[in-house]
């Protein structure tokens, strides 16, 4: 087994002022690989201890990779304390040199000493190109380590690490610990759910095909990893059964998000849609204008949250109003035609809701919410109850907007997981 | 100084699949108090890796807090990997006890033998009240240094560290090391433009009060921090001199988005708002709406994305359309009296814009943008130009609808700064 340990350095990341996100991307791509990260140092930008972690992690790892500290500034110090482990005097760089400078030239700046800096490296050390930043990374080996060193940008991080170190990673790996991961996006299935999904349809999960999640609000990602030596069949037949069982759930096997989903779904079929919302407030309508070409699927929204323009935009009946109160199945029903017909849109969704923190009654608690979704032909309805705070409720019933949408456009008939878990129980 | 590192433990934080965010709130809560973070360490649930690093940075450290790790699981290992280290074996804690029973009975749960193991820790430890989850915490003390373990749980960690841990700790702080922090977020200033005005204007900044910055996209929050004995006049002097120089960019004192401010102001004002959108697609409104009790303010948004609809629904003339295009100063300004006509509200913002990647000309590149606001009275104006990605476009350009709106109920007349930044150099 490869030990891979992750050193990250940065004021910045000591006190608070920026969530690490680097380790998270560095950690997710070497899995990818069948990689584990071992261990992770966190330390300021100070001399001692850093020179003290470099020591003792490459004492420890089998590559070492430092994150951070390879920009301009005098607090950016990771290669005079790379020098100062290794016993390795700084020099200037000749491919280091030519990379900055090439950087400078595309940019008309003139070289100067602290760009200069960034070629000043410890001798013997191997470059490691840098397509996008500045700072050039590099490697060197000490304690019978691999000491890689790689800029704290995100994005130069992030092209350095997929052009240059994960394919020097791979090579270095035995053939059966390389990995093949395959990914889906649901809806409407948490992760404890599935997995008891999982267990009571398929006892005998095979140990070659690790089952992984990871929430991506309000998606959950699943993924099958596999050693690349597992048999394709294998891998295909287990697919394949997730698929399965994930069924209507499943939003894309591409990543895409619900509103992109619909979106292309939209253009595939030459249809457009509208929007009618109440406690969702235009969240709907920002999903879908989100994504990028929408225009040719998404000409109007309306955002109706009182009454008068519930009546005024959408032709919502005031008596409708009045008998059956702005959160029922008559207000949404009407919304949704209404919003139909003004905008003379193929498909629409309206919501109406108490998303809280107050406006709540005992008939109509916090977290009731009424949907609309319809198409020329014919109108649905469903009442949902999710009492939580009022983001994550205006987020969760905006995509399940979406969702019934995508559902109505792909002709799915079954009930997803969320009309059973999310049913509102009268209390009466 | 006081000596703090931090140990996290968890295989979700070493595989990427959740982003630390307890490290970042701890660090910035120790700051406040005045206390920096030395370093951080994280490692899987892995027996022999916490042993060894409990031993290495409790030899470290003054103050060792360990998150994560006190579940009812067999891989929450903190109590066990602590016996180890110290050589106190695990016994039933009767303080933990009772609070392991006391959480149990108040959900009407059984204790069960998961639940029993949260009470198991080194003896000789010191309980410390989890005021909301199953698991206590505790400290014990190894090679003079206080080791003190909380759960991973953000909600639990967070409540325990505000209620016992950093009280305790700012007791043992020399009172010359005790801080006290004022905070302001503004909007439309960078970190970098806002350190060049502030050297500009006072380059004898006093060395007692540290300004600090903290993105949180698109508001930068300032943050003036000096020790708990700086005289209050010296605080307040400097606190008023750069609210003086923040001037109208400052949105808040006490945390407030755009959107919270606003919707305060128009109900302080008995006003309402409606929104015309574009190229924000619903945004201003969902950001609006985002916000509690926002019904007595906002009745109505319009999200007008095709020409066709801005006629329709806003009542912009087809003649204006053609003549001068969607993305015009004509056509924002009959958007947004069209929607104030319509809606009857008090104030209104509209905005119509090249969000991309596609869709732009020569004359109306991508990130060009038309914004016009207005009372009942007058109607204002403005180009901007902001070419970067589309998701940021619509943020920024959404929360500078809502900024505008801000500064008109204000009544200010002072051009924001991302008037100049952000403005539209025609490129012929």
């Amino acid at each position: 087994m490869l030990n891979v340990q992750l050193l990250l350095t940065g004021n910045e990341l000591m006190s608070g002022d920026i969530v690490d996100t680097n380790s998270v991307f560095i950690a997710r791509e070497l899995k990818n690989l069948g990689v584990e990260l071992t261990r992770k140092v966190t330390v300021g930008d100070n001399m001692q201890l850093l020179t003290e972690q470099m020591e003792q992690l490459s004492k420890d790892a089998d590559i070492l990779i430092i994150n951070g500290g390879l920009g301009p500034t005098v607090d950016d110090m990771t290669a005079q304390a790379l020098s100062e482990t290794t016993k390795q005097s700084l020099a200037i760089h000749p491919t280091a040199l030519e990379q900055v400078k090439a950087w400078c030239v595309k940019r008309s700046y003139r070289l100067t000493g602290p760009n200069l800096k960034q070629a000043l490296l410890p001798t013997g050390c191997d470059i490691v190109h840098n397509p996008i930043g500045s700072a050039p990374g590099f490697s060197i080996n000490h304690n019978s380590c691999q000491i890689i060193c790689t800029p704290g940008v995100p994005v130069e991080l992030k092209a350095m690490l997929r052009e240059e170190i994960l394919p020097n990673i791979a090579e270095q790996l035995p053939e059966e610990l390389q990995t093949v991961t395959q990914k889906l996006k649901v809806f409407g299935i948490g992760e404890s759910g599935l997995q008891k999904m999982v267990n009571d349809s398929y006892p005998n999960w095979p140990e070659e095909i690790e089952l992984g999640f990871r929430a991506t609000m309000p998606l959950l990602e699943v993924k099958l990893t596999s050693r690349s030596h597992t048999s394709t069949t294998l891998r295909d037949e287990w697919y394949s059964k997730i698929k399965g069982l994930l069924g209507q759930h499943i939003v894309s096997e591409n990543g895409d998000s619900i509103a992109a989903t619909v979106v292309k779904l939209l253009k595939q079929n030459g249809k457009t849609i509208t929007t009618a919302e109440s406690c969702t407030g235009g969240m709907i309508a920002a999903q879908l204008t989100g994504v990028a070409g929408c225009s040719d699927v998404f000409e109007a929204g309306f955002v109706t949250y009182s009454n008068r323009m519930k009546e005024k935009l959408v032709n919502v009946n005031a008596q409708t109003l009045e008998q059956f109160g702005a959160v029922s199945e008559q207000v949404v029903k009407e919304m949704v035609s209404g919003a139909l017909a003004v905008s003379a849109a193929d498909y629409a969704v309206s919501v109406s809701g108490v998303a809280g923190p107050d406006g709540g009654t005992e008939d109509k608690p916090v977290g009731t919410v009424w949907l609309a979704w319809a198409n020329k032909q014919q109108v649905f309805t469903k009442k949902l109850y999710l009492p939580t705070h009022r983001i994550h409720f205006q987020n969760f019933i905006a995509n399940t907007g979406l969702d019934l949408i995508r559902r109505l456009i792909l002709g799915y008939h079954d009930e997803p997981r969320y009309f059973v878990e999310r049913q509102f129980n009268s209390k009466t």
